[in-house]
């Protein structure tokens, strides 16, 4: 019997699989074709059945699904470190909130490429994005290779992409029929930015405009106690009741930092189906609290995480998001057992995949879409290894992730990114950083 | 007027130099001597006044003094990711412990190798370790090119090293008499282990013995609040007040962890001028609490941080440290403000410096000793760059570490070690595993 053909075959030392019996393969081979994983097993056996013109040697390497960042605003990467330790009214009203304003597509664009380069670098191969421009931030996403779900942030009340409501719904719309022409790799999600920023009218006709397009319904809750009592204020009632009796809680919900929850909150997430992003240094950084992800996940409800945006964080790498959700759970929960690493790995791929209602990544599994990463094993912080799960949520910080693939389609290989040169993220910080000091400067002269 | 001459001259991007005014320079020249630091300023004053046949160009790069990890037990990185997510007792006892006594020399140099590897691929160029075979990591450290202040682990029992308290002490000095070879690059300290695990004669003999060879004296310290009961089970007061009474708390002692304080606790240790190190990750792994550091800084105290060891954490990465301790104290203390950036940078450079008794490391100045670290600021996750204190402790996580110089003499650039090649740790991994795996089925057998 001659050998199938495939496009691509994986050679790798070890393959946390991330399958549903969450397998360990050693010495294993992965065949893929047309973007997905035509098979995955022992390397005897695959390279026997399958032959490939591109075979990669990944034998030195921990092999795993790429990682998925469901909550980010990619193009704050501009804002990295421009304003840190401060109080958060002053941070947002004097820092962030005037730069943001001034936000154009051409900045939008520079920061969207630094943020993906330090995603695909780190490790993520898919992103959930809030924010503006993300008509920019679709095509840039298109550029690097990388996945994406994009969401131009809803607000109620009119903005410089939008006058209303009507206006806003029938761009989301529009930028999701664009995005299709980036076939599945850039979709489209629903993104009102929340409760005390929006209104009823608008939270139920984009959820129903979510439903209508058949995709996902992302929103930021219950991230301090002072929205909990702005929510009280404006409602009568806090945020998650308030989103419940809009009729907003289902399994198409991605809700972000749910930090300020009550026990019955935490059931009343778990009985919807919804999923919970937990973004632990940017809630750390902001001294917004610690999210109840324990308490969540005893309730069986879907968690993943989320780096949030590099004005809070200040980067975008999932590996180190894991640790700290890990660590930080343990310590408020007085219980080391907590949070295992098994469990953190999942937020970051399975989980997620679900959350974004793309079921086919976040795994290594024969008919699965191939997003796949490898770690390299020489890497000094990476030895010895004993449990590859605790590797990567514990040991690893993201950069020893040597090799990158979506869709089958290599995106970085051993410090080279394949869709673009590494001399256009410099010449992208270069603009950017020239553009922030221009606009302090005018905002100093009041010009 | 002819140029000076001088070893080393380098040309920086940005220097954090970490001076008492905190002086941040651009295009800066640095002028090294045998060592030392001759001047720092402006690159075109520095570079008329001296010449050098070793120039490096740093333009693009950060540069900042070497960071010091005040506390580790660099060979547990043999027992990395063996054993997570337990409870503490199952995790020592049935993990840690039997392995431990079975470690020889020559794991304890494989392992060590990784752990100096990984310690200067992420920019540490300094390590206080406390525990066995001091004399081996004392070699080791040498051969890397490290920095390194070593303290043979003190406990109140016979050990394999020691069968009394004299054997004990007479090691300890033996071991500062042999590193004196070495030069002032490895140093010696006196490391009691606990005050649950020794004695009072041992405390105030060894502390004694510091006093006498004038070097640093540091103990692990209210870890949990189960070693508070402990200790006032054992001695009727708690672990600081035990120590104050046995006379070894001064400017001398090196307090390791202090996460279970009174107030009044944090009143002592201040008055006493004793340093603290902060181990943020360790403490959160085995789920110990939080150390009231942000209560220590108010009251003066010399903060500094460690990473513990590579069992309990999973890595030896300050970087990470340093966001860790920001994140975590602001989360605590529900302030954003506490603990900013700059407070972060000082701990891992000029306070360790300080409680490590060398006030001539930590900060790049005139006459100080030249241990210094570049970071590539070409590395997405570092881009743009408008705080570099903030990208230190904020956006950096170690890797993007390009150059690395000790005492004048450069131990990293660029990905290559210049004193060893990475296949030897490679080769040191393999044979921990083996070692490992083979203990393992020892003990499964009861061989």
């Amino acid at each position: 019997m001659s050998a199938q053909h495939c496009d691509t075959l994986l050679h790798a030392g070890i393959v946390l699989t991330q399958n549903e019996k969450r397998e360990v393969l050693h010495n294993a081979g992965i065949a893929i074709t047309a973007g997905k994983i035509d098979a995955v097993g022992d390397w005897d056996a695959i390279s026997k059945e399958f032959s490939a013109k591109d075979e990669r040697d990944l034998q030195n390497c921990l092999v795993l699904p790429g990682l998925i960042n469901c909550h980010t605003h990619n193009s704050m990467t501009a804002f990295r470190g421009l304003a840190d330790d401060l109080p958060l009214m002053d941070w947002l009203e004097n820092h962030i909130w005037p730069m943001e304003k001034k936000l154009d597509a051409e900045i939008i664009q520079y920061a969207g490429a630094i943020g993906c380069g330090e995603m695909i670098r780190t490790g993520t191969t898919c992103f959930c994005d809030m924010y503006l421009h993300e008509d920019v931030t679709a095509k840039l996403a298109q550029g690097t290779g990388m996945r994406a779900v994009l969401g131009e942030g809803l607000l109620g009340f009119p903005t410089r992409r939008y006058s209303n409501l009507n206006e806003a719904l029938d761009l989301i719309e529009s930028l999701h029929l664009r995005n299709k022409k980036y076939g599945t790799r850039v979709t489209t999600c629903v993104a009102p930015h929340a409760v005390y920023t929006t209104n009823l009218e608008l939270l139920e006709k984009s959820f129903a405009l979510a439903e209508e397009l058949d995709i996902p319904w992302t929103v930021h809750l219950a991230e301090t106690t002072e929205e909990s009592a702005r929510s009280e204020e404006m409602f009568g009632c806090r945020p998650v009741e308030y989103l419940h009796r809009a009729g907003c809680l289902s399994p198409r919900s991605v809700l972000v930092h749910c930090v300020d929850l009550t026990e019955e909150e935490q059931d009343c997430i778990a009985e919807s189906g919804a999923s919970v992003v937990h973004n632990p240094r940017s809630n750390m950084k902001l001294a917004s609290g610690i999210s109840p992800v324990a308490g969540l996940l005893e309730r069986d409800v879907n968690v993943c995480l989320g780096t949030d945006g590099a004005a809070s964080n200040n980067g975008l790498n999932i590996f180190r998001e894991m640790k700290a959700a890990a660590l930080l759970q343990k310590v408020s929960t007085q219980d080391p057992t907590v949070c295992p690493a098994q469990t953190v790995l999942d937020m970051a791929t399975r989980n997620a995949a679900k959350a974004l209602g793309q079921a086919d990544l976040g795994s290594i599994a024969p008919k699965n879409i191939a997003d796949i990463i490898a770690l390299d094993l020489d890497e000094p912080a990476l030895c010895p290894v004993y449990t590859p799960a605790s590797h990567i949520v514990y040991a690893a910080g993201g950069q020893e992730v040597c090799f990158s693939m979506v869709a089958g389609e290599v995106i970085y290989s051993n410090g080279v990114y394949t869709h673009f040169e590494i001399e256009e993220l410099r010449e992208c910080s270069r603009r950017i950083a020239d553009w922030v000091r221009a606009e302090k400067v005018r905002s100093q002269t009041g010009a």
